[in-house]
């Protein structure tokens, strides 16, 4: 299978437009069917985020469960269900905050804790090279927002054992991130009429 | 399912870089969960294609046939195994001649013969409904070399009974499908840092 070639990758799917992690798991598909382990960490989640992904990758690995064909899914949902950075606006700025403004509250610690603890099993995972092709959807934004270190997170990529595909995905990927990927894809907007009127129905649904 | 919101959509994705497939064939896999019957032309087949994405989505629709979670598959693959538009180095030219410059070949009429046949069947399939979630992937080729009529296309698609979402792939989209289009997303290439050395693989596996 193409997905299985040359030597393992570190992809980055970043840029304002959604498609980031529909790529992120289309490329799942691939790894699959070349008997590639998928993984996938949620780092942040919303209300409306990956139901039908989850639910479609999932049964992939009840077949291969009960065939043989493929290989196997494991699907870890992180975050407290509070933020929408996916979204077309309701994204806090990392650039200027290390955290977002509501530092203070329960639920942002509980999804800072949430998140650094994906994080050690992903470093767990990756250690003991558990997966062929592991999706870190929006691990951008932990990364973002000071509460996992850019260093750390490219030093475990980069000293990670075996075959192991790694996909990052998110907005404003940090450039630490970018200059240490294989392959670094950008999701832009050329066109999107209903911007205006539908944006929040449009950017749940994309 | 997030997909089933609001509208059927037309939806492009081009660019120069990979992934446009992989993002369409991700978001089938939404389709799928969402119960929407999916369905796959393949416009231009190489001789290293898509073998995974194909394999994991029919393995997907025969986890409907046999359990009836999510929705039925199919997936129809035209051309003769001689183009490779999608790789970074052998797309024919489009703007300047109607057709590759070697038109007077059996591959190249045979070709022709297959984008043309596989489009009249996506209007009957289309005119019938009979899916939720058609990906149309590479189409923009047969456009781009004159074998298909751009107008005929977007009447085709704009026109469709029911409730049905189309997804057309492939560089170079015609000026006219993004203007038709309710949603146009761009993957392009921030990094590729093997492009010198390592591009005939690297565009196959991507």
């Amino acid at each position: 299978m193409p997905v299985t070639r040359s030597h393992p990758l570190f992809i980055v799917h970043t840029g304002a437009m959604r498609g980031k992690s529909t790529a992120a798991f289309g490329l799942a598909l691939r790894a699959w069917a070349a008997g590639l382990p998928v993984g996938v960490y949620q780092f942040v989640k919303s209300g409306k985020w990956r139901p039908g992904e989850e639910a479609a990758l999932l049964a992939l690995g009840r077949v291969h469960a009960e065939t043989g064909e493929g290989a196997s899914v494991t699907w870890h949902t992180l975050g407290q269900g509070w933020l929408t950075p996916g979204s077309h606006h309701a994204t806090p700025t990392p650039a200027c905050d290390p955290a977002p403004a509501s530092d203070t509250s329960t639920k942002v610690n509980n999804h800072r804790m949430a998140a650094v603890a994906g994080w050690r099993a992903v470093q767990r995972d990756l250690a003991a090279a558990h997966h062929g092709c592991l999706v870190l959807d929006e691990l951008t934004y932990p990364i973002a927002w000071g509460w996992l270190d850019a260093g750390e997170v490219i030093e475990t990529i980069r000293s990670r054992p075996g075959f192991q595909h790694v996909i990052v995905t998110g907005r404003d990927a940090d450039q630490r991130l970018i200059e240490a990927a294989d392959l670094v894809v950008e999701m832009t907007k050329v066109k999107h009429p209903f911007d205006t009127g539908r944006r929040g129905q449009r950017g749940i649904e994309w």
